[in-house]
């Protein structure tokens, strides 16, 4: 039986997964996902080879219907223009022409697009801020990451630098910071800072839970261990996010005050932290900003946390080809 | 005789001082420009006698070719719409029809907005980033105002509340802020958060000409002195400055992460400082923005001191009753 259905892949590629959607045309969830390791390791025609066979796989679903192309996020900065990855330090990428290279191995067009935006438009065509006039993902994960949609596009500024999000400054003479910069909240809301905190206070002694946990090598906490016994009411545990949150307010705040968002998603493995973190952020937020711009902002946790990014590259593919979404 | 131009009526109802521009509707130098005390101890009523006599004033100098309205600009949150002011605390207005007391008196129609944004969109139409895609200005005085343009309009964002610049945070710890927040870079860089620092520091016996300036009396120092003796080779005026400048370099720095503009104009009174305040932002925002997003940024001074605000606030009025610019 022949249809009129129409279907996307979306693409995202993690520096460890890779996550595949064959998500509907029109919107929707998806009708297949597929999730794989990376193994950036083994060079890139390999993870290549393998997101094209991936993307094979979920097109077997579509059942012979249309697939109109495919869009793909990466970590890194792309121009999008030419498709071409500029820089993925966690995958070891560097000038990748990787829609080409998908496009040669599919035969179907192909779109390219930084994660952290593709993420923020998942979130905004299908997730936790459908139909906002401005939303402002932000993304917790090993860095910060962010995207910014206005007027139901997303903003890439003058060189597709915007949505830096993790590089906004909370503290000018605060924590060093991997971008050589200083007291950007990446360096208090990452997962890598938050277990990195959690390390040193369990080797300083802190009565915490986590001390049990690692065997005495405290290296080993992660923040999602953090989390997790947080949630279970380890008290020195909930301080940490705390802490982690109300910088990240602070971040959220001076957003606010920047472009007054009617949306505000917060996603990524910290977020799973829930009320823990998200209370104080909306503290520092309410203690930051006007009232009638608290008044018209949501912030809330994203909606499609692991998938925005797939879906969201999909709905870019779609924006970007189609005109319209 | 009879010709086809038309003009525009740009008003920037200050603290201290009402200007009021009559502007080509192509844009271009006010043909007159007027500046008059704005005495807001008299009321509300004889201040907008005031204005619209002003108005009167410059219309003569159209002789009788067609003025097509007035854009007007005040110190606070206005609601565009039905052209109200919600606030100027500094005119001690609250919830004042502005725009239908002046299209009363002078019987041409009015639109109303922020001062800030008149400002920000004045450089754009006609100031030092004419044709940005992404402008943000910053206007340094009393406190620090901002304006986002972007695509060509002003970004007013879901409440109004967009460009709230001055209350962007750089040090979440750092000094009080008249807001009721803290860190915010209006602490630092306004005109009396400056010259609240050099009455400490003469107090406390800096080596600095300033305190010969004012008979003993630290209060009387202003930021304007400050400028002034540190371009004179004043070397303790100059590292105040440069801590302004370092700063708001951090504010410019948080902009750019956010929204990757082409242009950054910085005016106000505390911009008169030259590079004394530029290099110590163009320093910081080096040290803290990708370089890509710096190459593509042109920090620049106001092009239109002192009639940014009028000229905006005109070219307001033609973008929203006009539908282009």
């Amino acid at each position: 039986m022949r249809t009129d259905r129409r279907w996307l892949v979306g693409v995202d590629v993690g520096g460890t997964n890779v996550v595949v959607a064959l998500v509907p045309f029109e919107g929707g969830p998806p009708a297949k996902l597929l999730k794989r390791r990376t193994r950036a390791d083994q060079g890139a025609a390999i993870v290549v080879a393998r997101i094209a066979s991936m993307i094979r796989e979920v097109m077997l679903v579509a059942d012979g219907e249309a697939v109109q192309g495919v869009g793909i996020g990466v970590p890194g900065p792309v121009t999008p223009k030419s498709g071409s990855v500029q820089a993925a330090p966690n995958l070891g990428w560097r000038d990748l022409p990787l829609a080409t290279m998908i496009g040669d191995e599919i035969g179907l067009p192909v779109t390219l697009e930084n994660d952290a935006n593709c993420a923020a438009y998942g979130e905004w065509w299908l997730g936790a801020g459908q139909g906002a006039e401005c939303l402002v993902a932000i993304t917790l994960g090993t860095g910060v990451g962010g995207g910014v949609i206005i007027g139901g596009d997303l903003y890439r500024g003058a060189s597709g630098g915007a949505g830096e999000l993790g590089h906004t400054v909370v503290d000018f003479s605060g924590r060093e910071c991997a971008c050589g910069s200083r007291g950007c909240v990446e360096a208090y809301a990452s997962g890598p800072s938050i277990a990195k905190r959690a390390a040193k206070g369990v080797k300083a002694g802190q009565k915490t839970v986590l001390t049990g946990l690692v065997n005495g090598i405290p290296g080993r906490i992660s923040a999602e261990a953090v989390c997790e016994v947080a949630q279970n009411g380890d008290r020195w545990a909930g301080q940490l996010l705390n802490e982690a949150g109300r910088a990240l307010g602070v971040a959220v705040a001076n957003l606010i005050n920047v472009l007054n968002p009617d949306v505000i998603v917060i996603g990524g493995g910290v977020a799973a932290a829930g009320d823990l973190l998200f209370e104080p952020v909306r503290a520092e937020v309410q203690a930051r900003v006007f009232p009638e711009a608290w008044r018209a902002c949501e912030i809330v946790p994203a909606e499609l946390p692991g998938t925005a990014g797939a879906i969201g590259a999909a709905g870019l593919f779609k924006r970007t080809t189609n005109g319209r979404i």
